[in-house]
Order: structure tokens, then sequence, then C-alpha cells
């Protein structure tokens, strides 16, 4: 085997605001390490570079455009939904995955993603021993949804957070200024299918000097809908308007989504979104308000203008340590935010094994949510608190964020077979 | 009568991002001539306050938070969608008006709002003149639909539309990202029922650099959906995703909203809101793609976040000027933005009659669409780009924008009567 030695790189699942921070932070990290890793190969669309042997050399990346990287959101190289299955259904996958990591000398394998990714991970490790091609393999946390085990907080997830308590807050001095003629009920939708961390985050837009009325409806709970219009009328007839936060996930008795539209993505989860349209119904038939709704979708875990410092510096900070990790040995890793306290907030890096992450889905503790179910109590604001902390704007040309656009040139093929996927 | 002089303002219709900084502008500026201008009273809920003899003494707050207003989204005083009709339909509320600013030495009248405040804002000077009570009445103009004629632009749309380009930009690179083996297709909704300015904005996202496919559907021009379904397939199949941003006001034949829901509001207006997911649906059945839609409603006009300079400039400039005018004597007009180049963007402030404002609908000029519908021409790219620039962050506070809430107390009644609205 060659003495050089590259790493891979791929970026899976729903991209975020600040997933290419931890690009930057392994790209910049490895460049540092030009003994141990002679060069980081991404993959295009995700593992799918890796499975069709499109690799994206980034060598070719100016220093200037991968430290650009650190302020642009989505995910430069591309990413992708598709899932491999357990060894056994998906092993010609697998097998394909070591074939075209030894064909370029690929000996880190560092994979940035969710649960599912995690579990990928983990199972590239398991298969590299038992082929007898050793991969470091290391798994870079993120998701929106906060849902991974053992790290304090996914990257992604503080940003959006910040986002939607900063949207909360404007959206509601708007309604309470059109409320006495006008509107008086505003519905806002944000992402969350199972977890609830993205709507809880809302609740950090009301504190003792912004005395917002909000209604919180989380996916952990069932919508009681004759308490909830209890509450909607009561936080009207007492401010005169109110403002609710409805995760996607929102559900009624039995399960069933508010907003069910009977499609799955590529995972098998199924696809929502018009959760706040069937709540405004919902409101307008029962109490008569006028009301205004909103559906944050894309915007909310795209909005890189106005990230959250805490969460770029952590997203950047775990793409570095993946790559320390792995130079330093470690396989079928995650590197995590640990938490040492709330306030000041103070954080280092932490390391969990993969079979302890992979499909352990992270919901809200029952303790962060109010006993009347719609809001958030003093613990979930601690915990939320820190992690929205910060700004970190872009640069800005002609009035825009200015984010980067990579050359993403493909690396020479050298197996040149073709892999349906 | 005493030779105190009071004046009199009041916010009206949709509030914007930047209408507060029309009230700053206004206030720091009478304090500047306590000779001319005793105290500013806000009307309650817009012109309700001024009919209900509920006023709000502006006295009362301190220079540091009326300094606040400048960044803080909104209506400070509260607004409202209460519209007086023509003078003989609503002859009772416009005498109203004049015995309370008669009651409370109200010489100065400012209207902030759009096209039907400018109307009745006319009207007050006329009957004023009619009772032999003078009033200055000046307009403030405020929409951010831009739809004001004689201004070069109308505060509020400068950041609605820097939003809407960011939030175009960001969500485009996201689905960018997912394409591959996902989302192909994002759909945003944008306000605009008739004019499409704020849609037309959406299209500096993209330019040399960021070459985003997008397709804007305006409200001017009725939907070919054989044509718009053609479009959106070529671009998916040329860059693999197409980014759509369709006004609220979009509609097929006959002038069919593709999101009337049937209900209107106070001025006897349609209310919209849906149709992003109408076209999400035409798109999934037509061609079969996986689509995300979102629907930005009060979040793109709340944005103070990420307002725009240029608009908050002007925002401010316009409500000093007002005050101004109308110490210098003036009597039913509006202040202007006066453009004097495009680049650099230079502008003055210039004065229009408001008998030249009222009723007025400004669209967009026909040379600002492609020729296809779906884009904006250089031309539209000009006019567009300087309103957008510049970045006016307010200040934070544990991860927040800290926005100020005023004490609005209340005047003391002096004529005390009922006035049945």
């Amino acid at each position: 085997m060659a003495t050089v030695k590259n790493a891979f790189y791929a970026q899976s699942g729903g991209v975020t605001a600040v997933i290419n921070a931890s690009a930057c932070g392994v790209i910049e990290t490895a460049r540092q390490y030009p003994h141990e890793i002679t060069n980081v190969y991404a993959g295009r669309n995700g593992i799918i570079g890796a499975l069709t042997e499109d690799l994206i050399d980034t060598r070719e990346e100016s220093a200037a455009d991968i430290a650009s990287l650190r302020y642009t959101p989505s995910g430069a190289f591309g990413s992708c939904r598709f899932k491999l299955q357990g060894l056994e259904d998906s092993r010609v996958e697998y097998e394909r995955l070591i074939e075209v990591f030894k064909a370029h000398n690929i000996a880190y394998f560092f994979y940035n993603g969710g649960g599912d990714s995690a579990d990928t991970c983990h199972k590239v490790s398991q298969i590299s021993a038992q082929m007898a091609y050793p991969i470091h393999a290391i798994h870079v946390p993120k998701t929106v949804d906060n849902d991974l085990p053992i790290t304090d907080v996914c990257p992604g997830f503080g940003s959006v957070a910040k986002y939607i308590a900063v949207a909360t807050r404007e959206a509601s001095f708007d309604v309470c200024s059109m409320a006495k003629t006008s509107t008086k009920i505003f519905v806002l939708e944000v992402m969350g299918r199972h977890a609830g961390w993205v709507a809880a985050a809302a609740g950090l837009a009301a504190d003792e000097y912004n005395r917002i009325p909000l209604i919180i409806l989380f996916p952990e709970l069932e919508l009681k809908q004759e308490d909830f219009m209890r509450k909607v009328e009561a936080n009207v007839k007492e401010y005169g308007y109110c403002s609710i936060v409805v995760a996607e996930g929102a559900h009624g008795p039995a399960g069933k989504f508010l907003a069910e539209q009977g499609t799955h993505d590529a995972f098998g989860h199924a696809q929502l979104g018009g959760a706040a349209p069937v709540v405004a119904n919902m409101i307008k038939a029962a109490l008569g308000y006028k009301v205004h709704w909103a559906v944050a979708d894309y915007l909310q875990r795209a909005a890189r203008h106005i990230a959250s410092k805490t969460d770029v510096e952590q997203a950047y900070a775990l793409g570095k340590a993946a790559v320390e990790m792995a130079i330093a040995g470690d396989n079928a890793v995650m590197p995590t935010v640990r938490r040492i306290s709330d306030e000041p907030y103070v954080w280092d890096i932490g390391k969990a094994k993969l079979e302890d992450v992979a499909n352990v889905e992270k919901r809200l503790p029952k303790e962060f949510i109010t006993a009347d179910g719609f809001g958030i109590t003093e613990a979930c604001r601690r915990y939320l608190q820190p992690l929205i902390e910060g700004e970190d704007y872009p640069p800005y040309e002609k009035g825009l964020p200015k984010y980067v656009i990579l050359k993403n040139k493909a690396v020479k093929k050298i197996l040149n077979t073709t892999f349906k996927l």
C-alpha cells in the first residue's frame, strides 16, 4: 500500500446553516497534518459520491475559499438522502465503499450527518475490519433536530433555534401592533417531526421584558384541541393577541399528524408541511379571530445570516476534533460537545462511541415542557439560552451575503466501473 | 386658542420593519422645535386613538427609548386597519377628529401609512379648512408593497426586499445541496396582492456568481401553467433544481387568485395566503419532483434583524422631513424620496401633493419583467439594487434583538365623550 493516506468527507441528509463550518474545520485541520493526510476528497452529493467514485478534489480549492465555508450555509459538496441498511442488506454498498476507499488510498472516513449517518459510519468501521482494510471512521454530528444522544447539542440546531426565536419575537411585535382591529393570531410552523427542540426554542422569544403570549405545540404531546382553544382565547382576552408556534410533527389523537400529506422521503419518514394552515383554520372556525400564518421550512435551516456564533464555533470545533481523533488513531467514534456549565456557558469536546449513538433519538425531556403542555420551563430555558448566544454575520456585497461556491473539481477515476445505486 | 401647539402622529395599516424609524424621525425632530411643537401625541392603535381620544403622551418616553424606535420593528403605538371613507360618507368621523384635535391643541397631523392613509390625510386637511380649524396634515409614506406613486420607494419595502433576496439565496443554496436525491424544487410565497415589487426583489438573489435558476410568479401577469411547467422542467434539467418565488396575488385565468380563501380584510381586500402550497402541488402532480415550500408572511415585514440600512435611513429622513415641512407651513403633502442617481445611489427628499398621491397604485413597470414573464430585467435590477444596500443590525442581548417596548401612557381625556367606531 502507498504511504499516501487520503481522507474522505461527506455531508448527509438535510443541510444546515453551519454544516459547511464543520467541513471547514475538517479540511483546514487536515491541511495542518500533511504527513498524515495528503488530501481530503469530498463525496459529490454525499455518500453517493463514494459509491459512484465521484470524488471532489478539495486541494483544488484555495485557502480563502475553504475559509469561506465557515460562513456559507447549505452543503458545499452536495448532500443526499440515501440510507445504507444493515450490513447484511446493504453488503454490496459497503463493500463498494471499501473498494473505492482502497483505490484512492483513503484511510479516514468523516461522515457529517444525523442518526442515520452515525449508523452508516459505524458500519463502515465494522466492514473495514471484516475486509481487513483499516479505516478510521469518525462521525461529525449535524442535525437541526438536535436529536442525537450524548452530545450536549448538534451543530445546526443553535442557529435554527436563534432564527426561530428571533422570528417569533419579531412577528409577535407585528401581530401585537395589528391586533386591535385586524390580525389577532400569528401561527408559525417550524421543523421537528418527532423532537420538539426547534419549537421549544421559540419560547426564548418571550421573557420578563418581552411578555409575549406564546403557545407552543410540541410533537411530543397529543394536541388537546379544547385546552388549546381555551388558552388561545385567554391570551387574546389578556394581551389582545396570541402567537403560536407549531412543530411540523404536531399531532392529534392516535398520532395523526395535523399536516399529514401522505408522502414519504427516501428514508421512509413521512414528509410533512402544512400544520400552520390547519391550526389557523382551527382557530378561525372555533373563535373567529383573524389569523396570519407562516411556514419557515428551509428558510430556518438555511438562515446563515442570523446564525448563532456558539453554533458556528461548535460546528467548526467538531470538524477539527474529528480529524485530530482520526489522526490519534480513533475509530467508530463521534466528537461531542460537553457542557461544563450553563452560565457562563462553558463547553469542551468529548467523544462518544458510535455504537452508543446510532439510532438513538434524543427527545425533549418531560421536565422541559410546562405542566399545561404549551410552553417551556426554566430548565429548558437554561439549556437553550447559551446555544443561541452571539452573532456571526457573513460578509455582504451589494446588500446580500457573499457565500462561496466551490470549484468542486472531480478526482480522476481509478476504478472507473459503474455502480448501480 | 392657547399658544401651545401639539402634534398628532399615527401609524396605519400593515406595519413594517422600519415604520418606527419614521416615528423616531418625527418625534426626535419635533423635540428639536419646542417652540413650534410642544408635544407629540401618538394615536393608540392608529387613527382609532384619535377618534376615541385615546392619545399616547410621547413626552413620557425617554430620549433613549425614542432612539431605540429606530431599530424596533412593528408599530410601537399600535396600528389599525380602519378606513375613513369620503368626506360625505364619513363626515362624522372627520368632524370628530377635528373636535379631538381642537380639544388637545393639535395643529399638526402626521399620518404614517399607505395609499388609504394618504387619502385620509388629504381629507383631514380639507375638513380642517371647511371647519376653519387649521391643521397641517402631512403624510409619511410607508408600505412594504412599494405601491405609492411619486416617491422613488416606500419605507418598509427596502427591508422586505432585502429579506426576500437573502432568504431566496439561502434557500436556493439549500435545495441545490439536496437536489440529487431529494428536494428539487423550493417554493417561497411572498407578499404582494397586486404589485409584484416584493416578488421582483427575489431576483436579486441570483447574479453572475450565484447562478440560481429562479422563476418569479408576478401578480401582474396571468400564470400560464404550461409555460411555467416547461420552465421548471428545463431548470431542473440544466441545474438540477429550481427555486420559485410566488407573490400572494399570483393568479390564473380570469384573475382567480391561486390562494383565494374567500375572506376579506377590513378594507375589503381579499385576504390571501397559501399560493405556495398550490404551486407546490401543481409541480408535484405535473412533474413528480419532490417540493418544499415556505410562506414568509409576517416574518418578511417584521425582519428588522436583516433590515436594509438604506431603508432605515430613508424611513427616518421622511419622518424628519414631515416635521420640517409642517413647521415650514406645508399642508396636504407627503415627503418623498427622490432618486438622483442609481450608482452610486444618491437620493434626497422631495415633496408630493396628497391629491396626486391618494388612491394611485404604482405597479411594476412592464419593462421590469422579462419577456417570458418569469424574471426581472436589468432595468429592474438597477432600480432595486440600491434599496437593499447596507446592513443596520439592532443590538442583541442574550442572543436576541433588544427591541424597545414603550410605556405608552395615556394623555388625560378632555372631551371624555364616547365615540362609536
